[in-house]
């Protein structure tokens, strides 16, 4: 197994890495995310897969998808977030082809259909809405909506796909595939600090709390920096920071995660108040009530801060994934076929979550984190740890093939 | 002199102007601005004018430069702010060919060498140091920290330079050719609201406020903004808003005009912690003590909130440009031949104080803005203001070249 792994491991190092910051940027639809998509096309010719890309773009490769019943699936994503971390998505990729090579090797053979998928834009990076191609699938996000989202540079996700070869006009819900599948289980980087110092290599997740991101726009008027006195200013600028301070007391207050990552300043000159500052609030907590409390008191905040300063704030729901309780008795089953390791919550979306929610029987398998840090170019699993999670994984699909 | 203006103002309309915004983006040694740069040249062309490059990339097109003396020069820039207007620039520039149409009509001939002048990266909106042609040429500005200044992308000035098939290895003081001269007009639209509403189309500058530009760059923890407890972060955006909310308290504490148009976010994604904000800071203010004291009570409120939030700051003067004053008489002498002007101070940078400061007879003329916005696709002046501006530069213009 180590070889296949580590194989594999060492090809997508390189693949769409920033020299400088030492970090990830495999946006969806890019060249460098397509690099990936062509390297796992490689990977399931190599042991005799069909190879599929669905009607919205995710891509799956089968193996014995002639035999009868429902599909043991596991998959994760190959794009990332700006600056992300190796682990998060392709650990998941790397880690089924590896798991599959374990379990032939093992004399394994299906007794139902397999397949490995890799799911588009999950990190809603580019375009904004994350798990984009697993939203598509359950019907979740209306395709014309999707066709029309635009990335930093104003290009539509349409446009995109099309630049690459794809069709956008085929997007939309994706119903009978799902209702083949009898099992999707993600093995993902563990994103927390759980299980660094336990003896646990690997959890199962068992949750996915409620989160979504919101889009604040503040407008103002541009003007010179120089000679505009502070009364005659409309800036924007303001009313943002006041927002910021804002939103992490609000999370404290209700026991929230929010935190404002992205933000884009127009025209972004030193020396020009600025016309247009756009923040997005990314927001969770165990519980939607206090995620939807959050959201309503920062927004109330935006407001009268924004007519104090003579601005105007608009707001927008890029996202919302309601809180996601996994298939429990299947959690509850594969912490103990791997010996009873932990069952942990999480607060970072997933295609497992989207997916669950949708009727499809759903699981996570966690891979150690020692610092817990992700969604960063310090993001970091130790190669055993990778080594135990294609173990666990490998398992978790031989038990779930021979389920009745 | 209307043709004249109203054709060439009609040739550069269009170039560089952004479709969405209806900004102009002319940032120094982009395409836009050598679009620019060739019109420039073209313009010299037809009035059968010398054209010269000097060492430090600034174009100058030059009339009866075998002409004994020193020479009487006008100009500005041909480079925007991200999204400037129209007429900030471009404007000297154009009324400077139209100031010499209309006094080669009148049957004025040049008794002294006569140059146009178009100076590089005036706004410092792409390598981060304003006046950069002219700091260069006073030897404000140090040649090799000139060819290392980055732009957004980490292209450094030399680079793009030498993309552009300019010798970086040039750059420096050139204390001769600014001997030359006997004195330098700069034509500029208004930025402030001091003509609208009187009878006066055209003002007369006196002095630039002291101003400069430092960056602050606060460092903390890239992470997942799902995953991540807050007690766990080191989120730099809360120190960077908080200062943000403090430099317009210190600004008015003091009289003084601060602003935060430009900040940076780095890996700038919605569900991830930053790790990086960069901000930058412009302030100014009528004398140098407040805006010294204004920069140390800054960096002081950024400090400490840095430590409150685990995060580093970093901090660094990027230009500072100390209180000039024209040439008192000559501002005076100009405003009695415009028939009584206005003289008005300003807020605002321009080469003719960087020339100033270093000993050259420079005086500015401001044409009427109704709003006084700039720096803005919203800048503006009426096309009978700039014809009058016109007329006002080719008044000074002979008289100067007449002067002993």
């Amino acid at each position: 197994m180590e070889p296949s792994f580590d194989g594999m491991w060492a090809e997508l190092a390189g693949v769409g890495r920033d020299a400088g910051t030492g970090g990830y940027r495999r946006f969806a639809w890019s060249t460098a995310e397509l690099t990936c998509r062509e390297w796992f096309a490689g990977q399931a010719a190599a042991r005799g897969m069909g190879l599929e890309r669905d009607r919205n773009g995710n891509l799956w490769a089968w193996l014995g998808d002639g035999l009868p019943g429902t599909a043991v699936v596991t998959g994760s994503h190959l794009d990332s977030v700006p600056d992300g971390g190796a682990f998060e998505g392709p650990l998941g990729i790397v880690s089924g082809f590896a798991a599959l090579d374990l379990m032939l090797a093992r004399g394994w053979e299906p007794r139902r259909p397999f397949a490995i998928a890799a799911f588009s834009e999950e990190e809603g990076a580019r375009f904004g809405v994350p798990c984009a191609g697993s939203r598509l699938a359950t019907g979740e996000l209306d395709p014309d909506r999707a066709r029309g989202l635009r990335d930093q540079d104003g290009m539509t996700l349409a446009e995109a796909m099309r630049a690459q070869g794809a069709d956008p006009d085929t997007l939309g819900s994706d119903p009978e595939r799902l209702g083949r599948i009898s099992a999707y289980v993600e093995l993902h980087v563990e994103q927390g600090r759980h299980l660094g110092g336990t003896p646990f290599a690997v959890a199962v997740g068992d949750r996915i709390w409620p989160h979504g991101r919101w889009r604040l726009t503040f407008d103002g008027a541009a003007d010179h920096a120089g000679t505009t006195g502070l009364t005659e200013r409309k800036d924007p600028m303001l009313a943002f920071a006041s927002t910021v301070l804002h939103v992490r007391q609000a999370a404290a207050a209700l026991g929230a995660r929010a935190t404002v990552g992205k933000v884009v300043v127009a025209p972004n000159g030193t020396n020009a108040i600025p016309s247009r500052v756009s923040a997005w609030l990314d927001a969770r907590a165990a519980d939607e009530a206090a995620v939807r409390a959050l959201v309503a008191d920062v927004l109330d905040h935006a407001r009268n801060r924004a007519v104090q300063d003579g601005v105007e704030v608009a707001f927008a729901e890029e996202s919302f994934s309601p809180d996601v309780v996994f298939a429990p008795g299947l959690a509850i089953r594969l912490a103990g076929l791997l010996g009873g390791v932990p069952v942990l919550p999480t607060g970072a979306g997933h295609d497992a979550g989207i997916f669950a929610a949708a009727g499809v029987p759903s699981a996570m398998l966690f891979v150690r984190n020692p610092t817990g840090v992700s969604h960063s170019p310090a993001e970091h699993a130790e190669t055993a740890d990778c080594h135990a999670g294609v173990e666990a994984l490998a398992a978790v699909l031989t038990n779930l093939d021979r389920s009745p």
